[in-house]
């Protein structure tokens, strides 16, 4: 076997919602809602189910879903966009794998920013790359521009540039966005943009992708997520959206990846991405379930830092009086207190891994926010 | 990008599809049913959308879906496998991905059967490996053995082995098996193992797995596909059965390739699986579209390879008295008789190709069939 599965462990969400299971436990560690998506969206892909073909769908996605993405980015993000820059893919991590096999050779350095999702760096290594880690330091992450900088080599293709940030929950400033662009650009960078969070921001402004930037559009690789959007993370749907010369190189790679996405859910969700106030009322109830834990940690005694974006927030441990590394107490706060968590070290590799902080996920009924918040104190 | 998919073309099948709804054509290129999959199947689907969660579903599927696999090859092909053998995929593309992407490593010489399935080539060059084509001869298509043995070199791992074979429509017979297996095992090689159209064998005896020859057992990835067994070629469900701790180690690719596969339809999988009527009466309804192709073409001066197994019949055009290459026979088809169809030589690389034969999908309304068969008489 490659060396590199042989000796990987199971992503930490797996794990941990494995040790929840097992434990009983509250699971605010793999990120995902525990109500349904909205009842019109499952109803139209009950509908589809009866209606449409079950067959193969095109392999760059059904026409009516790549318009109805083209039109949702032109709506809420003033992108330029058509059916031809779409390819829709199985999900967002097979957007990140399409995207990076289609353009990563054996030798190119890929920069990415610590922490980061679990995918990159390993789908980078199996495309023959080499992952340059960049640390973001607590518990602004404010984007390291010289650091980046500093990091670039000949070797170079590439940046992966995750806004807004899991685990951590910022977001980038238009200052930052303006001068990673500046980078991409002077260097000639790819830039491989995953915003499947794009949606899911609170006080932060309106999302503005990289791609908007002077110089970017034919050199960004955006990712997307009907999964993020509408709180569906079974349904497996995602998108990548570049230049239409770039989107069908990376679709010569998903079509040897999954080829095509079902089509129940494609018809469903092109329906869906028509309908802001179906987005919208998912972003208003996630808001209010981050006001829920964050309030129940922070009276709790819990240090939790500013977040403004995605489905997590993030407790400094240190902070919180709590002496246990980020690893040790995940481990011990799934069995002992019956709350799942993910230590950000899990997430992070290269220098100055902050060894103290642990994420939480904050997508779920108030009472299951409050009898974690409970259980963790009494732990605490 | 990267070259290999800089220069790749869209696939064959993808290309004649295309064409066939330009010109309104029937297409017989593309292999999937015009039928709806069993109305039961889409029911439990539906049942699924309202009643099952709708988040992640375990990273190797459900544990129910798994259970079901399972039973079904204990149950059908008597191999002796637990959940713990089985990850189930986002369709077999899927599945021969992650087990290339898991298995191969630079340098790594691969066998593989021409005509091929035209995935595993390109997978196996972006793992940094090397496709050693051996070409099989019709109209037999016997499996060259000696070829096979003389191409074997120190740096040969693998082997993939599409049986029944797409698009030929034929099977290995027990002895070829046997022998392949002989030479697997004395050549130390891992055998991934295409098996889609497992269940689709019509005068053919029951399907055998190569998993299931001695020494097979812990060297075998065999994939497999709901799609093509239950004729719902958009769902996007296969799977890979290992020994397990071959599958942990495809899992490890799967995990960052699509992490899981939608719920609603691993749900209904499970009791379709559990359904051998429900599967034995698509089989049959398959049986008798393949006669009507068959004959229909016999009848009108077309010479058909015998085939046993797949959707698919190949005709022999010099044979059939056409002077036409098949690449040019499909391209006129398409637009001037109104039938899509697949050149053969489109899955073929390596030496001897054949240039004159083409493939039919068969898997269609009767009345369809007898049309195109008509249309490419008038063309002839
Ligand atoms: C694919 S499991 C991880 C889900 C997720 O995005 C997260 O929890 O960060
Ligand atoms: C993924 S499109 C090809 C479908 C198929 O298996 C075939 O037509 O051979």
């Amino acid at each position: 076997c490659h060396p590199l599965y042989a000796a990987m462990p199971t992503t930490v969400f797996e794990h941990m919602s494995g040790l929840a299971r097992e434990a009983g436990a509250i699971n605010l560690g793999q990120g995902f809602p525990d109500d349904p998506p909205p009842a019109a969206l499952a109803e139209a892909a009950a509908r589809a189910l009866r209606e449409r073909s079950q067959q193969y769908p095109p392999m760059a996605g059904l026409p009516e879903l790549r318009d109805a993405i083209a039109a949702f980015y032109r709506r809420r993000q003033g992108l330029d966009l058509t059916r031809e820059h779409v390819i829709v893919t199985s999900g967002a991590t097979e957007a990140v794998a399409a995207a990076i096999l289609a353009t990563i050779q054996p030798g190119d350095e890929v920069l990415v920013l610590a922490p980061a999702y679990d995918a990159y760096a390993p789908l980078v290594r199996r495309a023959g790359g080499v992952p340059v880690f960049v640390p973001l330091a607590p518990p602004a992450w404010a984007l390291p521009l010289a650091a980046l900088r500093a990091a670039i080599t000949p070797r170079t293709r590439a940046l992966i540039f995750n806004d807004p940030l899991n685990p951590t929950g910022t977001v980038a400033s238009p200052a930052e966005c303006a001068a990673l662009a500046n980078l991409c650009v002077e260097a000639d960078l790819l830039a491989i943009c995953d915003e499947v969070w794009e949606m899911v921001r609170f006080d932060a402004p309106a999302h503005r992708s990289l791609m908007a930037e002077p110089g970017m559009a034919d050199r960004t690789i955006k990712i997307g997520s009907a999964g993020k959007i509408f709180g569906a993370t079974g349904w497996k749907v995602g998108w990548i959206v570049a230049d239409p010369a770039l989107a069908t190189v990376v679709g010569r790679a998903h079509q040897f990846l999954t080829f095509t996405t079902p089509p129940m859910l494609q018809w469903a969700l092109a329906e869906g991405l028509a309908d802001d106030a179906m987005m919208d009322r998912q972003v208003r109830a996630w808001a209010a379930s981050r006001a829920v834990l964050n309030e129940g940690l922070a009276q709790a005694g819990f240090a939790v830092l500013p977040n403004v974006a995605t489905w997590f927030s993030c407790v400094d441990l240190a902070r919180s009086g709590i002496e246990l590394d980020d690893m040790t107490f995940a481990e011990r706060a799934v069995r002992e207190a019956g709350v799942a968590t993910i230590p950000l070290s899990a997430l992070w590799e290269g220098p100055d891994a902050p060894r103290q902080i642990v994420r939480l996920c904050h997508c779920k009924p108030a009472a299951m926010l409050e009898e974690a918040v409970r259980r963790l104190a009494d732990f605490h």
